[in-house]
């Protein structure tokens, strides 16, 4: 038996954050994998910020974990710093985020890659693709190999074609110091697909001990720091290192200026569009010519290490600029380099020619995941893998794709968003994407997904019993709120304390409980409550649950009722390949636009820009309803 | 004042094995010292196996430890298995060797290097010299950066000019999926220096869930292993991970053969030498065609990782040819591959361009070490690494050179060899290249090398301290032996039990001990040397230089004393830039050698292939001796 002369279920070309989550998905899914890529010790890599989550980015990393993916757990085992963000608002924004040591994290996903079942590893660069008409059937590798597969999955992130900026400086590469990946993006053209190009920039690295942290704000972590996963596998941190905040200023904006001209953002060296929400510091000087300064995080990239990650500073300025422009900012005035900033261009493709499940349309058998469908960052990364993996196993195995819809999880927002609207500048989430984000929060993404998860053989059995136990005991507690009495006595030394009106007669405590400038722990020394939570041993994800109850199950309720009626519409399915000129009645760019994306539900088809509400209604009409 | 507008004292182009020792050691003597390498990511990458010492090379591992180099500290931190080679034979033999994680190897050189003062780091790749007549005075990076400085140590491995072969397939690189480095060979040479090329190889790393280990034999490591520091900050391993020995056959031949007209090395597609005493496999079944079986050694990458490096396979054959020849060793049935083997042609430049202090003769302040001077391994590289970085802070403080011995370590052995004979093929240590080995003891080096190290403020008073005391103790103990009578009743019982001659009147103690019969262990019910070693806190360290000293200090006086006469002549000094023509009474091979080496003593001129001890009387008479 030769190497390859077995035929794979599931091949994925590189070993990014989707590639890993794809093979991790796919293997544990019981499809026989093989991850190929260009270099076996650099899994995982962290290319720009060495920090998983944020808002939006972190409600994905938990539903990534929820569903039974590795990101959260091999965040929270080589976490340096945890934070979650925007705890002052309602749970909707709460966003956990943590810093993660560089190099552990890249070792950590390797180890847990490496013990998982079905998965072999393959180092090569793919340059090639295999095809049976218009079925991929494997690839072509840069030695020479050709390997068989049923289905491939491709996350080449940034290599495609790549290209690095520095100032005048134009170098191929897919990353700082490695090789772009070429040949792919020809085979795909040839067949039809439309490839077009995109930017993104990293900032400088530094060295730690040349700052003078002294005139910066120390940024610590939370001071109860939370975790990623919803197993216990992980622990929180009990030591963490801090960040330092400071500014930009007038001084530095000037000499950034300097730079301009020689800007391959500027002067049209770039053509490609970058992402618009983590815009380089240029583009932040010149696009917000009014604002005197902005925010620049100090970020350490291990435990150890002294090398330390400009968050705020991402440039592709000749190096003599970045050297002057940084050292005008308070606390770099003897900063030393580890190493410039620099923009990367690379191929990615239109994710309007993917279905929900991420198999292209043109090609059967083939999907795409990651920074390669338009989109950037980790997170974003990451979740698609783990779909893409999930979809090619369960397509090997004659299922049909696993979906997640807009109101399921982030993730469906993601995808959906992508597949509908295509997009023209790298795609990053955020909570205003999704309608629905009360339902889609980071505290249930166990309690939305993890059944999912089990069913498809993802979700460990462990993690399904958590969740089934999380939601008993979190109905326990909620039943005994609203069935328990509480007497003035006991409650208004309470509302006393906090000078909210009293209470004048005997009360369901959790009427009281749901008062908005009231928390859990003013009712910590309730001999009754007090008694109840050490008999059922309930812990404070409990508690955080049957709160956020209490407090938002109108808001809720809402949002699933809202759900529910879209919902509808979106079980309203289009037939495949529906012939949409022969609906005269509806506009010219609506039917070029519903042809050229094929939604498959009413629903979908009314996400697509250019399709008005009077579109919809005619397609409803002759979909018979 | 920007980054690079101080003039460094050192700049260390590479950081590799040879340029991670060179950036500490000259910054640990003071120097200011800038570390520039094509990726920080990747600092002192073990690109072969993953592992140091070895029989010659572990006594030079030994010797850096002692003279306040990391390379030890490193190697024990990270260590997964370790051996003391060649026990059974004398104390001269003795050689350390231990298998490490790959990744944490990497992760500690880096983090140990981060704690030193004095040295800064930047990533860039170099690809030009700045010269200024005769001297250099800084390097020119890809980025476009000039960087001055006072002295520049070139450590750039297999990286100049690389070119990787695999089969018919060429790939420019310094390193599996690393870039290849151009510009500096092309400097040098038109400064006049003589390059030239070599080639070396690895074999393939496989996935060690696949191979059959019942099928091999297990190699444990020792069942008390020893380390290589002589610092009391490591410690030495508890847990280890085996290796497996397995065999080639002649079936495994058979299939290597089929692939030869295939087969860059033969085919004459590589036309640089090979280090012939690191063999590929194709090489060793070609040159010893009789041999039905060669030696394989499966070694694991790390501690928990699958990958598997196959010790004796080294091959640049074409992959199909791998793939199926490896399949026929027994255990390797259902083999799958993490990666193939491949060979790589690099520059080197002759090393008899270099002062002994690795200073080029051509260039003042330019030092070489590592592979670009011809050698191969990763601890023949790291000594030179030290020297070189020695020697270059040394320069810049206006000191005489630090040079070592023929007699005083291996490492004085390597680079007098290197730069008086020069190599037509990698260079490697053996045993047999020093003719003074009985002194050049892997137990002895901190003795030997120590005082040399902190003397130069390289080792620590620390190390320095332990090694007094080390030396109080082993004089107290042969004291104690040399002045302990032992009678008939204390001693005979142990020669019974030995079937030894009995003593028939008391005796002083060390006449018993020097039997070679007798260790150590078998007194060690003796009651006066229990209560001695109690009282005076000895421990084995200082038991075995005693009990060395007892049973070879014949032959080591004799070394000594050897040394002794040979260094007179090392201390007849011939003057630079002599003029051998005027000598016509030398043999014209001679003349030319001695002009072109310029050796400055009489004692390196006799080390000189042919120059004949003739010639030498010449010379002396004519140095007025
Ligand atoms: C310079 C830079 C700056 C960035 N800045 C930001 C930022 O500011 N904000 C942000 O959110 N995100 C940023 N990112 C993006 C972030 O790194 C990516 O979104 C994320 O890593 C994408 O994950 P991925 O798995 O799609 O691809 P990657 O992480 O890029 O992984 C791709 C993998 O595929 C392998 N590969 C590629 N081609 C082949 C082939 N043909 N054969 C075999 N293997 C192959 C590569 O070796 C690599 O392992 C930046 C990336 C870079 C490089
Ligand atoms: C494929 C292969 C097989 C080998 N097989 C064996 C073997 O069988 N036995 C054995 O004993 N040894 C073997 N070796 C050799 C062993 O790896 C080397 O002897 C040892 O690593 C040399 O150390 P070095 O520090 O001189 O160079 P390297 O370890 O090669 O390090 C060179 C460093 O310099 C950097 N660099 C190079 N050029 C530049 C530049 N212009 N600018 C900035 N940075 C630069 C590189 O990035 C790298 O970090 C092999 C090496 C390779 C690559």
């Amino acid at each position: 038996m030769s190497l390859f002369s077995t035929t794979y279920d599931v091949i994925v070309i590189g070993g990014g954050h989707a590639g890993s989550e794809a093979a991790a998905a796919s293997a544990n899914m019981g499809a026989h994998t093989l991850l190929i890529t260009m270099n076996l010790q650099n899994i995982a890599q962290m290319s720009c910020n060495p920090a998983m989550g944020g808002i939006a980015k972190g409600q994905i990393v938990r539903e990534i974990d929820a569903l039974g993916g590795y990101s959260g757990i091999v965040t929270d085992k080589t976490a340096i710093q945890f934070k979650m963000l925007n705890k002052s608002k309602g749970p909707a924004m709460w966003s956990p985020r943590a810093q993660s040591d560089r190099m552990m994290f890249a070792e950590c996903w390797r180890t847990m890659l490496e013990q998982t079942e079905n998965l072999d590893f393959y180092q090569d660069s793919v340059n090639g693709l295999l095809f049976d008409g218009n079925k991929i059937i494997g690839v072509k590798t840069a030695l020479g190999l050709e390997i068989k597969s049923k289905t491939v999955i491709i996350t080449a992130g940034t290599f495609l074609n790549g290209l690095i900026h520095i100032g005048d400086k134009t170098f191929g590469g897919g990353r700082a110091g490695e090789s772009a990946s070429t040949g792919i993006t020809e085979d795909l053209v040839l067949k039809g697909f439309e490839a077009g190009r995109m930017k993104t920039g990293t900032p400088p690295r530094v060295d730690g001990r040349s700052l003078d942290y002294s005139k910066m704000l120390e940024q610590p972590g939370d001071e109860s720091p939370e975790k990623f996963s919803y197993l216990p596998t992980t622990k929180s941190l009990v030591k963490q290192r801090s960040c330092y905040l400071t500014y930009t200023n007038p001084k530095v904006h000037e000499l950034l200026r300097e730079g301009f001209d020689r800007s391959p953002m500027f002067n049209g060296r770039i053509k490609s569009t970058g992402p618009r929400y983590c815009p380089s510091v240029e583009d932040k000087v010149d696009r917000f010519a009014t604002k005197d300064r902005h925010q620049i995080f100090v970020e350490p990239e291990g435990w150890t290490t002294v090398e330390m990650y400009v968050n705020g500073f991402s440039t592709s300025l000749p190096e003599d600029i970045q050297d002057k422009a940084i050292r005008a900012i308070e606390g770099f005035e003897n900063v030393k380099f580890f190493r410039y900033g620099y923009a990367i261009e690379y191929d990615f493709f239109q994710p309007t020619q993917l279905k929900h499940s991420l198999e292209t349309k043109l090609i059967e058998n083939l999907f795409f995941a990651g920074q390669i469908n338009g989109t950037t960052g980790y997170e974003e990364a990451a979740s698609q893998g783990l779909m893409a993996g999930v979809n090619a196993a369960l397509k090997t195995q004659g299922k049909s794709p696993f979906i997640l819809k807009r109101n399921e999880a982030y993730i469906g927002v993601l995808i959906d968003d992508l597949i509908t609207k295509g997009t023209d500048e790298p795609y990053r989430m955020f909570t205003s994407r999704a309608e629905y984000r009360t339902l889609l929060r980071q505290d249930n993404a166990d309690l939305r997904l993890t059944p999912l998860g089990f069913e498809l053989g993802l979700a460990s059995k462990e993690r399904m019993d958590r969740v089934l136990e999380k939601q008993r005991k979190t109905d326990l507690l909620i039943k005994f709120l609203e069935e328990t009495s509480v007497t003035e006595a006991e409650i208004n030394p309470i509302l006393e304390a906090k000078n909210l009106d009293l209470i004048n007669q005997s009360l369901k405590l959790f009427k009281v409980a749901a008062r908005p400038q009231l928390d859990f722990s003013d009712f910590k020394d309730l001999e009754k409550l007090k008694v109840f939570i050490a008999e059922n041993d309930i812990d404070w994800e409990i508690i955080e649950q049957a709160e956020i109850h209490l407090k938002y199950s109108g808001y809720i309720e809402k949002e699933k009722n809202n759900a529910d009626k879209l919902n509808r519409l979106e079980n309203v399915t289009i037939p495949t390949n529906f012939n949409y000129q022969k609906l005269q009645s509806i506009s010219f760019e609506a039917r070029e636009k519903l042809t050229k994306i094929q939604p498959t539900s009413i629903s979908q088809a009314s996400r697509i820009s250019g399709v008005s509400p009077s579109d919809i209604s005619v397609l409803l009409v002759y979909m018979g309803r």
